[in-house]
């Protein structure tokens, strides 16, 4: 394992508001691929961290999004 | 044990409105996958963090979750 | 001991409004199981920390719980 | 003892408004339980942090106790 | 792998409004050239941090794009 | 001495109503136990810190006690 | 590899109004010169921080500049 | 001399209304016992720190005490 | 190179309303004097930062300079 | 000279309205007396720091102190 | 050079009104001297930072000076 | 020279608003004694640092000093 170890209490709450709705985990390192996919039925609530694994997220289907930018919603 | 150690000290705060509550930690490592669940009966409340050993968090039922960016409610 | 040491100086508050009201830590570690349950009487009030023990906490029976997220209400 | 040694400036403020009030310290490491109680007559105060012994705090009788997410009155 | 670590919490989040919406991360090393794309169909939402390998980001297609600088939109 | 060193630069400021006023400190450390007694006359204050010494006080007697969560009176 | 590394999580955003817009960035180092251009067609955005190659940008063309000391338009 | 070294940049200010104001330092190790004694003529001003050496200051006559709770006032 | 690296996230934006604008950068060193000169057309923004290299920063011609303390225009 | 070194950017401002006015520093170490005498005439200022020497400060005299608590006046 | 660096990213903006308008660095070191005069014409801006060389610097001429503390005219 | 050093980015700002008006450094050492003194005529400016030299100013002369806890002007 590499020396340095990504840490941050940051983290983001998903919302399915359809279904399905899938979130996508990309890779942080020198690819960015999916490494992780979770979907969620509706009204599920997801919450995740960006971790040392995790530097990138999609969110496919209807959700609501909380961030620190604010509520975004994905999905028609 | 890995040299680095996962620190915060965020919580969030689940509140179970029906019944079953269902709260499944996910894990920080290579892979992520459930490595818990734990069931609240309605109106348990629970208040947990993430660790060393959970980045994410699913709930399912109908629950209201209290996070830094605000309430958000699961189930129908 | 591990060489990390979970420290913070969070904590949260808890009053018990009807009785009894159960407060039950979940360990930190691998598994996530219940160590220690604090019943408290009918307006007892208990003030805890997250340790490097606890890093979840379940409430049963009436109860308000004040945290950082605001004040949530346990029990019917 | 120890390597590593808790440390916070937090404290919280514990007023007796009947008698008597019981103010019991649980301990912080691998078991939970009472290590010191302390009472208190009525209109007597306490001032008390959390420290490397003390991670819970029960209050048992009439008081008001003064905490960062506010005053919380124990007690009937 | 380079002593020194690029880390932060921060992050944007990216809505595609319209499809397709590309996102070019570009690299931080020497030479700043594009090291992956991800494209975005209609309402998707992406959330992406900057890391060790990507140092700016290119966004083509009508999209709105959540900074700490307030909201942007791309696209016509 | 314990190679850590308890360090906070708070501190309460506590002012006699009436007399007399104890003011006692209580030790920090494996058990919990009044270690000086400070009496003040009407009209006196006092200042005071903890310290590696001190970790819970106890005032007895008429007064009002400033502290970070409010002005506390102890005393009929 | 200079044994000190820029790091930082600031960023600005960049968002071409017209067509052709020039993101040209200067180096950090003992000279400052071009290094890399980043033309953006119109309504692309762009998000870059500066880097350890990086100190310094100009921008030429029809643009929206975010910045924490607000927004600054370029071009005529 | 121990190896920790007590140091916070709080000071609070002293300000003798009547006169004799008596300014006591008391000690912060093992005992809590008075070290120094500054005598005040009226509206002479003493502006402290605690330091290594006090932990705790009692006054004594008529004098207005500002401090980070607010200003204090003692003697009659 | 010293051992030292100067490190800021700090930057300022000057945008040029005239033509020539006249960015001198002045080295932080021993001695102060000019390094870069960078010229600006009218319209174009340039975004810098100060660095190892630069300490000081002097603009000719008629131009709005965004930084930490306001808007400050330049020229006439 | 001690391995630990007194440090803090905090300074009060003495502003003399009548004259003389005194500014007597008193010392931080083991014990506290008077190492230095300022004398300040009739509207003359003096910014002064906490330091290694100096943990208290008297003022005599008619004058205006602006510290972090207010401006607390001396002198009739 | 010594082995500790003075590091700040601090910087004040200073705005030529009327010609010549003189800015003199000071040496920070044992003895406070000028190292450099920096002569501006009207209506130029210099942006500066205090630096290991430099920690204080006297504006002649009719000048705006902008600063932590609010903006000051030098001049007449 | 001592292996600690003074550092902080705090500044005072002196406008001259008659003449002559005299700053006077004095020394933060083992005693406190003038080292430097600047001459202002009226309507300069003089921006200081307090350093590893001066841990106290002395302003004779009518001036105006812009600092952390306000304006205060000397002179009559």
């Amino acid at each position: 394992m590499d020396e340095h170890y990504y840490q941050s209490d940051e983290y983001i709450v998903i919302k399915a508001i359809g279904s399905p709705v899938q979130i996508i985990g990309l890779t942080r390192g020198d690819s960015t691929k999916p490494h992780h996919t979770e979907n969620l039925d509706k009204n599920e609530v997801f919450v995740m961290q960006f971790t040392e694994k995790t530097s990138a997220i999609k969110v496919r289907g209807k959700a609501e999004i909380y961030t620190r930018h604010g509520v975004v919603t994905s999905g028609e």
